[in-house]
This record gives structure tokens, sequence and C-alpha cells, in this order.
């Protein structure tokens, strides 16, 4: 299928639709519908097994609207945009890179030059000089005049600005990896092929963070995947993950890692292997915040498209929230440090010479109090002598900010890619090869007929179904023929039909969906 | 405990934290935690299996934002505000309805003349004539000016603006309940409380269509269901959904169907049905869209605290976009309708007479069609004769807009009633009572120490376990009695300790986390 049979099929089928339809449609924003809630459901559910439960991650849920400090430290404010041009006859705007030969520069002096000579594609007219327009989504927080708000560019920032908490609630240690599902906004000039370019979309992220020096090696389980890589240098070849490091292809070993992950998570997807491929970013391509990037893209009718950019933001991230709101976001290393000598008041000396007002001079001594320090106690002022310390030795260790690396997937570009590439026709016949885990529906459930009590016993099995919490689609509509292919469709596994001989022997028939073929079976089998 | 308690162990143990306390904070938002997000997944698996699929309801997800004609249909545009007020001497901001005695009058009139004859709290200032303030996040889309949009105040708009696309598949037919989880945004004038008034938040909700006479009876499995109300008029008490529509207490079937599955539910997520009751909203309290509305509400310690409402919309929104958007967001009433007389191609006819122009000539065939109409083939003009025509009789069924009925749930406030009514303490020991489907992992694995090999033994276990998908969690830091209390804070039902003898007999204890009974049990029986 190519692009427009897809959204064809997605749309006639409730898996997606272009939103706000009935209002003439607003470009950049999907509709999920029953089938496209379910897959997308699953397809996260399995990136959380491969990604959130495989790499130990511990899950956040973060807020989608963020202040402006956030973003101004993060570099979004400043860096997050796209060069747009204006017509100078008729006004119409363009996006620079659009008007150029190909996407994916980055460069603006080069862009800005390439414009120069361009005309409007609509009147002829000459262009103004480009100037900068930021993607984030603003908005206003609190009445009157508010303060300025946006919505998140991405996922990630929601993690790193939370490092702090998740460093504790992982008890000060790295590696430290965090995971989180949920919408990004980015307020695209010229939003355009559905699910492929939205304004408002859904990652799945995972944010792995480490000391510089201690990076996670390439676990066991991943370390022998082979993968096809395009490196910015050298050649493209299919290689065992572990040998891509080696030969320093791949320059960090936990990009590496993610590498594998992906291969492994996409192609359990259904996307067939000689589809996918991993591309190196050039240094013009990559985001601010970058320092090795690789895309995941897999190959559909609309040419190569990214379904995962796994990259490695070294500290930039950490540091700039650090640095901004002077909050602790550096982590310490373990076995470095001076030793210092310091004191500790002696809670049991204390005790038993202030008895009751022991507690309020415990609360008078900060921390680094040492003996001669004067507390107050029922009016009167004490100086506390040696006999009231302790004498402690500590190790303050080095504090520095971890690295980390970033595979982040776009769960609507992946949903297209599986739609597109698992498709399979034959004769008049088409049918989405999911795999069994992607499945939108344990089985369809149809009556050879809606009458003589067979649609009743169909219903019954339906009802005892979703009773038992396993979702299954009820079809009694039109020709059983044609069920098969609505059920093909959107790729239900496997379909249970009740016929005559089941009101006699409690039996139907179970049809696999990729061969046809049909078993008889006993209904109390079936779940 | 009380709010404060609950907050402080939410922070704590990675439930929850105010968002963006680096940055200083910002009022209405909040981050979920590692155990956070799984217990908001565990809730909505939960309403997914009482809602969805009980009611065999329709899932979508729909964008976030909308554009500005969707919200002027849905009066969010005009009717969404809260009544603001601004102090002439030192501008500041307060709600209306805070200031004056209670929440809960939305009657303007009543709230403006209330408010004159405050003085702010602040400076004792005269307050300026109150203005409505909309509650709606603005924002816009596109580039250069752009248009406006609107991040949703509630996901409801998202499923009437894709009704024509559920409705076609549900192939035509009510009743049809569509269900959504998702965001939506409030810009509070003044929010407080953490999780019980928030900026953005979590809704669970369902909106269930049918044709106005024809509404769903309660089903048996919950007519029988007692539940505790508080109407407008009447005495409150305890009886059966089905005795309370009969005594009209209830004026709507479906709405009493709800209250039942919301209380099912509410109490199946451990809230004691004590602490639970229904309240019916007064005339001046209800919702512009709103005909019936009850509030699920929660005994805590900051009062009763709603957690759903359950609202009869009549037809007001489907009405609304059906006119404001001139699509048809109507459905067809059965067995309705005038027979009309009409005539269709006769494909086999035209085949016969026109060979390879046959698809040519019916694609010029538009709709009404009549014999005499003329063709173009190859140039030449034809006249069709009824020779080439069937006569067909049909039916215009009469076409009106559905009510609908909506459970909604919020499942942050709804998180934050289990948190504080599921506490149970005993001695110096507290912990969270959750049902075992909501235990946020399904055990905890520990070495009894550290060392000696329990630890590598543990490991094993857990690895073992996450390999299968089963989510446990690890802990071998500090005393037993610790990591057991740590468990016990955040409801993980069970406790799987690895001791000496384990490396003897391959057996483990399993602890019970609300008895604290520990029983011996074999490795191979554990998962």
């Amino acid at each position: 299928m190519n692009f427009q049979e897809v959204m064809a099929l997605a749309k006639r089928r409730g898996i997606l639709q272009p939103a706000y339809e009935p209002y003439g449609g607003v470009a950049g924003f999907l509709d999920y519908g029953p089938v496209g809630v379910r897959l997308r459901r699953k397809i996260t559910e399995l990136w959380r097994k491969h990604f959130v439960l495989g790499f130990g991650a511990l899950e956040i849920d973060s807020a989608l609207i963020g202040p402006e400090p956030l973003f101004r430290a993060s570099g979004h404010l400043s860096e997050f945009d796209d060069l747009l041009v204006e017509c100078l006859e008729c006004n119409k705007l363009y996006r620079a890179d659009l008007l150029v030969e190909g996407e994916g520069t980055l460069d603006r002096r080069i862009l800005a030059d390439a414009v120069a000579g361009k005309k409007c594609e609509s009147c002829g007219g000459k262009f103004d000089v480009p100037r900068p327009f930021n993607l984030m989504f603003s908005t206003s927080l609190g009445a009157g005049r508010g303060t300025p708000g946006y919505l998140r560019p991405e996922t990630a920032q929601g993690i790193f600005q939370a490092f702090p908490w998740l460093l504790r609630q992982n008890r000060g240690k790295l590696p430290l990896a965090a995971a989180q599902v949920g919408r990004a906004f980015r307020n695209e000039i010229a939003p355009r092929q559905g699910p492929l370019r939205l304004r408002e979309f859904t990652q799945l992220e995972l944010e792995h963070f480490f000391l510089p020096g201690a990076e996670p090696e390439i676990p066991k389980r991943l370390a022998k995947m082979e993968v096809r890589l395009v490196p910015v240098n050298g050649s493209a070849g299919t290689e065992t993950i572990a040998d891509l490091v080696k030969e320093d292809v791949i320059g960090s070993s936990l990009v590496a890692s993610y590498i594998a992950c992906a291969w492994k998570f996409i192609t359990a997807c259904g996307v067939p292997a000689g589809k996918l491929r991993f591309r190196q970013h050039g240094k013009h391509e990559m985001a601010h915040y970058s320092s090795e990037c690789w895309d995941g893209e897999v190959e559909t009718s609309t040419g190569w498209v990214e379904v995962v950019g796994i990259a490695h933001r070294s500290d930039y991230d950490l540091k700039a929230h650090g640095k901004a709101s002077s909050r602790e976001f550096r982590a310490p290393v373990p076995g470095t440090g001076k030793k210092i000598n310091t004191w500790l008041p002696d809670k049991g000396a204390i005790g038993q010479k202030f008895k009751s007002e022991a507690a309020s001079v415990l609360e008078q001594l900060v921390e680094g109090a040492a003996p001669g320090v004067e507390v107050g106690v029922s009016g009167t002022t004490h100086a506390l002598g040696r006999e009231y310390f302790r004498r402690v030795s500590a190790t303050e260790p080095e504090m520095i900010y971890p690295h980390v690396v970033e595979p982040s997937f776009g769960l609507d570009r992946l949903l297209y890619c599986i739609l597109e590439t698992t498709w399979r026709s034959e004769g008049d016949r088409g049918w989405l090869a999911l795999p069994e885990m992607l499945s939108p529906y344990y089985m369809l459930i149809a009556p050879l007929m809606a009458r003589d009590g067979l649609d009743e016993k169909a219903r019954e099995i339906h009802a005892a179904a979703m009773f038992d919490g396993v979702d299954v689609f009820y079809d009694e509509k039109g020709s059983i023929g044609r069920r098969y292919a609505r059920a093909d469709e959107i790729g239900i596994s496997r379909a249970c039909t009740v016929d005559y001989q089941t009101l006699e022997d409690k039996t139907v028939t179970i049809r696999d969906r990729d061969s046809t073929e049909q078993q008889r079976v006993s209904i109390d089998s079936i779940f």
C-alpha cells in the first residue's frame, strides 16, 4: 500500500483520521479510533517490556506545560526554531529548508544564502530576509497578564527537571534510567503527511544517566545483535553491535545498546529487518544538545521515515538546569573525595543535660555547629562545650554532572510504518500481518449467519470473553467472507465462527488470519 | 493521614511531587514518579474493565489542542469561566466565589452582589467590578499571526467532534458508548491542594449516546447495587439503583447505571463504601451543558472530594457541533421515515450496451439520475431510456440528535483519595492496604542480608521475573524490617525474602503486607 491507501484503510477501519474534519480539519492533529487506540496501547506495552523492564528504568509522567525558565535553560527558547521566509509580494510564509533541495540541513548560513536566490512559488515575488520561528506552542499561566508557559517540545525535559527527585528514588546511585510516555508538541509551519509530521505527537522516551567513564556496557542479550548502519564516515554494513563499538563506528557503548534494543523492538513490531536501517546524523543535522546521534529509519512508499532517534546528549541538559536553577543536578562519584573531620552534636549528652529542652537545643544546632556555639534555653544563653559533641570523619565525594543517552521513539510514525510494512495481499485478499502481540483484538467472534440462534450463541461467547477481560470483536453484519475480510484488514490474528454444528456439539471453527486455514475446536478451548 | 502527610509520603516514595520544584514550582502541575505511574496505570486498567469493556465502549484518543470554532460551538469560549475581581488599590486578583462563603454557586448575580461588599484581604482596598476570566489555556497555531487554538478543558469535546466517524465505526447504530483517557487543562486562578485542584489533569471519560425514548436500561449486574445518595430534594438513603429510578430520585436510567458502576469501581479501588456518596447538583451548580448531574464524592481529611461527575448532557453538544459545522451529527431513528421511490442505474444493462465505456457512463450518473438523462460516450451524447434503470423503493429515516450521559473521572483526585483512605496504621507500622489489583509491583524481592550470596540469589530471582514480564521490586538496602516498611508504604501486597535456608533447599519466605504473616514456599511457586 502507498501512503494514500494506508490512510484510507486507517480511516475506514477506525485506526486514525485527521482531527476536526467537521470543522474543515486542522493540519498536524489526529484522532485515533477504537482500533488505533488498541494498536498504540499494544505497541507501548511491547516498548515498555523492551526498554523499561529491559533496562530497569524508573517511569515518570510529568506535566505537558512548562514554565519559561525551564525552556530558557534547556535551550529550546533560543535554539528550537525553523527558518521562516515571507514573500514580500503576497506575504505567503515558507519554511526555508523546504524551499531548498532536500530537508535535513540545519546550517543557517547555507540556508539563508540558498533562499536568497529563490522566488515565491505562489506569486513569483521576492523573499524577505529569513527569520527564525520558534516551534514551541506558547500559552499564559494564571489570571491577568499571567506568566508565560510552553507546551513541551519533547517529554525529555520533564525527566531532566525531575532528575534530583529521581536520583533520590534511586538512592543516589547511577546509572539511572528514566522513561516517559506522553504527548509532545511542535508548531510545525507546514505539517503534511498525516502521522509522519504532526504538531501533536506521542513520544516513548528513555533517558539513561551515567557517570562519564562508567558508561554501562552492552548487555549480553544484545551484544551479538546484527544491525544495518549508515555511518557518516566509512562503509555501511551489517555487523554485530559489539564489533561496531570495537571498530569505533558507534562511539558510545550505551548508544550501541539502544540501537540493538531498538532493532529488536522494531522488528518485533512486524517491520521487516530488510526495511530498517540506522543512519548517523552529520554535524549540521544534529540538535543543539547532541554529540552523537543515530536515526532508526523504516523504508516506506514515501521514503525513509525516522521512527527513533538515539542521541548522546552528554551533560548538556543537567548542567543547563543545574546552572539555571541553582539546585543540585550533579551526582556523587563513588570512591572519590577527601576525608574531612567534623563535629556532630552528642544527642545523649544533650538529652541528659537539657531534659525537656533538648529538642529545642538540637533544633538550634545548624549543620557545622562546633564546640563553643551558643544556644538559648528558657531565656538564658548557654555555650556548649566539647562534652556535647562527637568528632566524626566523613568524606565529601566529588560531584559531577552525569551524561545521558536517549532513545526517543515517535509512536505515531512507528504505527504508520507498522501499518504499511505489515500489509500483505494475495489476489483480492489483503491483511495486516501483525505479530500476535499487536493484534488489536484477541479474536473475531462471528456467527455464520445472524439467525437460527447462531447469533445468540456467538453473543454469549462474546459476553463471556468480555466478562473475563478478554478483548474480542463481535461482528454479525454481512457475509462471513466480508467479515473475515474486515477482520483481516485490522490484523485480528484469528476468527472464531459459530455455525450449525456448534449448536449440536459445542465446537467452533478457528480461522488463522495469515494462512486462512480453519480448525474445528471445542468452545472450551478458545480462550 | 491528613493531606500534608499523604503528600509527604507521596513525595518520599516516588508517587508524585509538585512539578518544576528546581524552578520554584508552578502551582497546579504534578510529576508522577515510578510508583505513581504504576498506580495510575493500574487504576486506569481497572476503569477500562468496568467502563470500556463493561459497556462495550469504542475507545478514542483525540488531540489535546483544538481550534477556536470547536470551543465556540461547545460553549466553552463564552461560558467556561470564573468570575475574577481585582483590588483597585494593590491590583491583587481573586476568584469571586472564593471570597464568598463556601464554593459551589455559579449564579453570577449573587456572586457579584456578595463581592461588592467585600474588601481586599491583602490591603483592605475596594474591589473593581467582577469580570469573567476564561479558564481555557489559549495558544496560536502556525507561523506568523497564526490561528487561535485552545488546550481542551475536557476530553469530551474530542469525542463529540468525532461522533460522525464513531457512528460509522458502529455502522450507524445506537446506543454507542465512546471512551477516552487523556489530559485536560484548566487555567485555574488559584490552584491549591496538589492533586485536588490542578491546571493539568487526567480524565477517564465515557460518553454514552442514545436516541431519546430508547435510553439503555440498567444492566442486570448493576440493578441491585445499593448506593448512598444525597439528592437535592428528598431524603438521603441507601437504596438499590433500580428502586431509585422507579422512585424518580434519579431521573435517567443510564445515569443510574453509571452511578452503580462508579460505586462498584471506586470501592474496588479500595475506597471504603462508608466514605463514598453521590451528591446531586443543584440548578445553579450545574455546568452549562448539563440537565442532571451527580458527583461521586469521597470523604477525606480535607472534606468531601469529587472524584467523578455523572452528567446527563442531553443533545446539547451534538446539536451545537451539528449547527456550527453544518455536518451531520444526527442519527437515524430505526423504523421511521416515509417510503420513497427512486431510480438506480441497471449496471448489467449498461455493461452490455456500452462495454468498455460502461464505467465512464456509470460515473456520469449522479445520485437521483432518472430515465431520460443524457451521458457522453466517446464524444457523442446518449439519452438513457427506462431499460437502463431499475425502480427501487427506499425509506428516508427521520434523523435526530442523540442524547448523551457522561461519567467523567478525575484520575489525579481518585488516586489521592485512594492513598488517603487505604492507609492503615498499627503502632509504628503504616501501610497502604491497596487491593491486589492496584499493588504497584507484584512483589518485593529482598535478600535477608546483602552478602553471603543471598543478594546474588535474590538478584537472580529478580532478573528472571523481569524477563518474564513480571513487575517486581528489588531492594537490598538497610535492615529487612526497614525494607518491609518501605514496601508497605507503597502498598506492595507481598514480599519474598531470600535467606540462608534458600541456598540449601530453594525455598523463600513470602510475607503478607496486611497480616505480616510469613509462609515458607518453594521458589518455583512464587510467580
